[in-house]
């Protein structure tokens, strides 16, 4: 058979778009489709997608919240319900008008969003602080009609992600919730995707349509553009106002509660992907790996006595997904081409030798590096090379990232940072107009401004001159 | 606090319409929306569905299937490519016309099954042998415009399910795929729900469009109404002639593959709901309850020592779902009355009574039966009841869908067991006109034809006199 050539054929330092264009596809995490925009998440990455499902599933269900699933249409009536928020989704709404051969009496919107058809339903839902908190999750597709340029797993028009939707009687027990999940977020992108994030606050300008304040995790891709990964917002009663949420409290007064919401999606994925490959293709960090260790025979065909210790070798790692790359026709070289642009952690690559030896060789994908192992130290070598990838991934994400980051203390230096590609940290007034101003001339936007601020006694914005309100990320953003 | 009256306020065996609705809403496992046909699917229904979910993801798992996630939308041109199917489905097709203030160029129908979409993608995937066999599922939303009048689960415009898309290079293995799955629908339904199925293959007529052979699970409600509850299906090369999949085979030949598809839904929510239910409310099975016993605390309110018992009983129990009403302002009887319509298997009453013997009170949901148990022997004993009540609820639902079926040998029996509320058994020429002619007259159609068949040497269709082909269920279903 022959071998087509199936590598990268670009540099990811070169023309890191076409690279990431390129593993997403040859490594077989998505690919594009016939309607424009829509992608399909392809079984090597949507594997990954369900190994985050099941973390986060542990980590909101130990905080009480529970799944469900609420219609993928909402009533335009209903979307219009909350001013800002129809305001920040109509530009990307998709409609439905038609089923079957009839015009339906009312549009409907496919959902950009669930606050609207949610909170239509808890307002039924809830009567008295018996019925608080109300914690409700979903997975589920999502529609946003975007206009630019599609990007795999970065930008589309249809997008998988969770949305969760919480009730509480007080304005303190919301304001913790999305600090709770925000923490939770980091943790899905460090713990599993080994990708560094920038925890903080959004900015009046950048904050969710709706919302009284949006939080962030936030990081720098390779090319120097930052990206959003997450976000979770407190609502206050913006919400629960325009849809007339109410519960009768303990003091027999009827109040407003006080609402949450918070997503992470499939986003994610291609973020992993764009921050750990390298010119040879995808690296998946083991902890979201569907496969960590491919066994690649090596001049062993029609052995079945090595094909016995073959099978030992994969019995040995059972705690671990192993796949024998038995195909036929493809040479060695080629096989460790192929596994490489997938990212799989570990080749594993047995000959006759190591049958001999009783010994294997191990091929990290991280850094390249081999080393021989004997079987019978296989199981505790493996594991420990597995961690060792996990922590280095995300050192070098790390370092990467920190790399992108420059402090600026006047407009001068900002424009220089951002015209660098680079992240600039900077005082800033935090108005409205100021922002707009920069994002104008810049392109830059704010990401977010970290938790832990230094003291701003006597700081003034590097734009406006007047009192800084925080340090803050500027940057060129997905 | 006022006690509302929470009970279902009509029998079941008076109107099991009504009698069903109330249920799927006072146990909150669904509820309306604004959005006509449309309904949200509450915690406690998708618990079991993720327990479904779970099930089924291992089972299918272990035959190399993998999960994946393909496009919502499908443009008109690619939806039209396999005739039989877009005349089955077009009718109830939902299309999307704009996006945001923009016409689009082509209509995009919501996905009503995703063949079109997924063969679109698995053309460009599969070249050679190597590539087979290519087995992909996906859990996803559905939509099919139903202009009937919707029943919760049981029939709506929106349904979630999983969607099982398999290509072979010989048709033997597409034609044993159908079975196995089939095999692991019938799997849910008896070890998970306690639902009793009817397999076998659907008539020329009912079967799906675009397929060479469909398989099917039924069972019967307790209106004697049949509900065909999932399918497999047999494409044989329709598709794979259609869209243009072709393979190279290892003897250099470019041959088409053998397909099949095969999907269950959260139909088998209301399903269960209909079956199990009394008149107190739903009864949910324990292999898919998300709480399996309620602890009643009684008269002990602020007493700390026996919540101290309390939580030693919880704890006793911690390899099951239990939770303990500590609502105040409630009775016990409300209380009762309140998980009994949820269908809790189990109610643990506490009273001071207990504390003293160091014993509980178990109540079985299905049976009413009370049972003072030992605290120390309550972990086995609790364990014992829940398998018993799974194999109950399986029998009594046996028991009832076979007293709902008749043989019958002649077209005049076979029209009074319609007229009966019956499911009758009755050979059959097997001919389109004949089954529609049938389907006029009775508005019963033919559910499916067991595969153990008898021997039908000089058997005669009950209607057209001709020579049966198959014995088969008639009945009036959803």
């Amino acid at each position: 058979m022959a071998e087509k050539n199936i590598g990268i054929t670009v540099k990811k330092a070169d023309n890191i778009s076409e690279w990431y264009t390129q593993v997403i596809q040859k490594a077989e995490l998505a690919d594009y489709t016939k309607v424009s925009g829509c992608m399909v998440i392809r079984p090597r990455a949507y594997e990954m997608w369900e190994k985050v499902q099941d973390y986060f599933n542990k980590r909101i269900k130990a905080l009480g919240v529970k799944n469900a699933y609420f219609p993928l249409f909402i009533p335009e009536s209903l979307l219009l319900k909350e001013k800002e928020h129809v305001e920040g989704f109509s530009p990307e709404v998709a409609w439905v008008t038609h089923a079957g051969n009839s015009k339906l009496n009312e549009r409907l919107a496919i959902r950009p969003t669930s606050e609207t058809i949610m909170y239509d339903s808890y307002k039924n839902w809830i009567r008295s602080y018996n019925d608080l908190p109300l914690k409700i999750n979903q997975w589920c597709n999502i529609v946003r009609w975007e206009f630019k340029n599609p990007m795999p797993f970065l930008r589309g028009r249809e997008f998988l992600w969770q949305e969760g939707h919480s009730v509480f009687a007080t304005r303190e027990e919301a304001e913790e919730e999305i600090r709770t999940i925000l923490d939770i977020y980091a943790d899905v992108m460090e713990k599993l995707y080994a990708v560094p994030v920038m925890k903080g606050k959004k900015s009046n300008v950048e904050k969710f349509a709706g919302a009284v304040e949006t939080l962030s995790i936030e990081t720098i891709l390779p090319s120097g553009k930052a990206i959003q990964i997450a976000t979770t917002h407190f609502l206050g009663q913006n919400f629960s106002k325009a849809f007339g949420i109410s519960y009768l409290d303990r003091d027999e007064k009827k109040k407003h509660p006080w609402q949450t919401s918070w997503g992470i999606s499939t986003r994610t994925l291609g973020i992993m992907t764009m921050i750990h490959g390298d010119d040879k293709g995808m690296i998946v960090p083991p902890r979201v790996a569907p496969v960590h260790g491919v066994i690649v025979p090596i001049r062993l065909e029609n052995d079945k006595k090595a094909f016995k210790e073959i099978e030992a070798v994969k019995e040995q790692l059972n705690s671990h997904e192993i796949v024998i790359d038995e195909r036929t026709g493809y040479t060695p070289g080629f096989k460790f081409n192929d596994w490489e642009m997938k990212g799989i952690p570990v080749r594993i690559e047995i000959g006759p030798k190591d049958i001999e030896n009783k010994s294997v060789m191990l091929v990290r994908r991280d850094t390249g590096e081999k080393k021989p192992v004997k079987v019978a130290k296989l199981k505790e070598e493996f594991k420990v090379i597995l961690d060792d990838i996990q922590k280095n991934l995300l050192n070098r994400a790390k370092e990467s990232m920190e790399k992108h980051i420059v402090e600026v203390s006047d407009y001068a230096s900002l424009k220089k940072a951002i015209k660098d590609k680079k992240v600039a940290k900077a005082y800033f007034c935090c108005e409205d107009a100021c922002e707009e101003e920069i994002a104008e001339e810049t392109t830059a936007k704010t990401l977010n401004m970290p938790f832990k601020q230094p003291n701003l006694d006597g700081k003034k914005c590097m734009h406006s001159g007047k009192d800084a309100k925080a340090l803050i990320y500027f940057g060129r953003s997905y």
